[in-house]
């Protein structure tokens, strides 16, 4: 496997970046080339003290930067490491590709430049979403690709996530749940409850409706949703967690006896939050388009980037692409007999 | 002013409702009517010890279930608790209606026995959501009473909430937010796109469009959403922090060290548990009616009940209604224009 790694996305690109993919070679025997600045990038290897030849640099100067809209700078920048990366994703000189990149151009470049899957209306943009209880990642589908989805739509974010969590997680039968107002397949808007019974009449382990109360204790394993709504739940989660750690932290602070007390718990609150520390997971994929390409965190640090190229490499590996093509012909020939 | 109290609606009617009638009649000077079931409301009255004469009874013995569906309950069961006192507030013997009920029911209901102000296409759900950096009450609308909305729906609901706050609370010039997929008037579906403009050029102190990350701290006294958003705010929210609160004594729980420190910060710990505690705030308006109605928590306690009654009584007194049917008036001049 070659992975194409993207040097200059992200807040920390490219140091972070390069650090990510040092750490990465030394875990797996595939092959890592790195676009961008190379000038940059290569001065990087050599802070790492890297000299190996497992990890490659291709030279892409240009730079999309955050105020560059998705469309343009897809256009325009043909020689960004974005644009670079996807196109030789397309012309199969790299296996996967992996961005810490503006998350609107990589959607957008990733649709323009590698295409839809026959029959794949909308490609969405996948998120890790950890179970709480447990801290088994889920998959949410659609974390933002789309505003405004049709109930088709969230019935291929149902298989597409499916088949994802399937054969790069190694988990079987992965329950597939669609979030709902409440859990009688009546409830919704009427985009809902065409989804689902489109997602009971297809072949997935549909579990139903799910309400928001029961995201966070890993009620499925593929959370189904419009990408407006994911990413309120993406982003409410995040704000109401990191606002209970802080008044957590504010009570322990208020007086001696509870700061004593905070001395002795201090250990086991720790453990808590970075269990919450979505790095770990390291990347997100991009389904629906020709090619696997994995979507990491802006403020990725050299950990995350290790990560998503380790975990990424079974979209490839594992034929992701290629199954879903594959089930997306099966539902054409269902729909039409 | 005299309340009208529905005495059989929710899990824990009629004790707890007649109980939080007994304790809100001891606060406050104005009349309550408990309309239920005359017989078991009377038995609770006695079981209070409760003389006086400022709580009366009216008999409507039908019940309203949670089987029921919302329109056939309104149209069937003329002599429940429900529609008995919607009819008494229409026919003005009664200048509030307080209930905790089944919530389908009781918007159909209002919307069907009260009737809309004349100008509001959709009568809104409002939920009291925390700042919960500070515990302040912001106003959510709509929590649920329509899956979908138009953006007509969405500036009436920031319209509608902004009068609640400020009359009922006394917040001066609230802050109205647009819950939305980033902060730029460009973000979002057709639907958001639109209700930003709308709400911009409205007379409403908007602060713009809200990412559900900011929720919680408050960024806005109002937040104007549709009910499915709404729905999943108010649900997450809830899911989340009951887990975290959950992940925090496990933590605690863990091992000597850990639970030796529990024992020091318990005090603050319950205090901010307490905090999150939705009881406090009483009721929830419906929004949009010919008539002032809230709606409270279906499983209320006595101290919600009398809280609800409470802090219901200024929906009433301050005119909220007529307000709103003034500044709809206005803006179809506006419109017209």
């Amino acid at each position: 496997m070659r992975v194409l790694l993207d040097g200059m996305g992200g807040d920390n690109a490219p140091a972070e970046i390069v650090r990510g993919a040092v750490q990465a070679a030394e875990q797996i025997e595939d092959e890592i080339v790195i676009i961008g600045k190379e000038s940059a990038i290569r001065k990087e290897l050599r802070r790492c003290k890297y000299k190996g030849d497992q990890i490659t640099v291709v030279d892409a100067p240009e730079e999309i930067t955050m105020h560059d809209t998705p469309v343009r700078a897809i256009r325009e920048k043909k020689n960004s490491s974005m644009v670079r990366g996807l196109n030789m994703l397309k012309d199969g000189e790299g296996d996967l590709f992996v961005s810490a990149g503006n998350t609107g151009a990589l959607i957008v470049g990733a649709r323009l430049l590698l295409g839809r899957i026959r029959g794949i209306d909308r490609p969405a943009l996948a998120s890790i979403y950890p179970d709480m209880e447990t801290m088994k990642p889920c998959l949410l589908v659609d974390a933002g690709a789309s505003a405004e989805s049709k109930a088709q739509n969230l019935l291929e974010y149902g298989l597409m996530g499916s088949i994802f969590i399937e054969k790069v997680w190694g988990r079987e039968n992965p329950r597939v749940g669609l979030v709902n107002l409440g859990v009688e397949e009546s409830k919704g808007t009427s985009v809902t409850k065409d989804a689902y019974q489109k997602l009971a009449q297809s072949n997935l382990n549909f579990v139903g409706n799910v309400e928001a109360r029961e995201v966070p204790k890993g009620a499925c394993d593929v959370i189904v949703c419009d990408g407006f709504v994911g990413n309120v739940i993406l982003k409410l989660t995040e704000g109401v967690s990191l606002t209970i750690f802080k008044l957590v932290k504010n009570a322990i602070m208020e007086n001696l006896k509870s700061k004593i007390g905070g001395v002795f718990i201090k250990g086991q609150l720790m453990k808590l939050k970075n269990d919450f520390d979505y790095e770990e997971y390291g990347g997100a994929p991009v389904l629906g388009v020709n090619g696997p390409v994995m979507k990491m965190h802006g403020s990725s640090t050299a950990t995350a980037v290790k990560n998503a190229i380790i975990r990424g490499i079974p979209y490839a590996k594992e034929n992701v692409v290629e199954i879903i093509r594959q089930e997306m012909l099966d539902l054409d020939v269902i729909e039409e007999e």
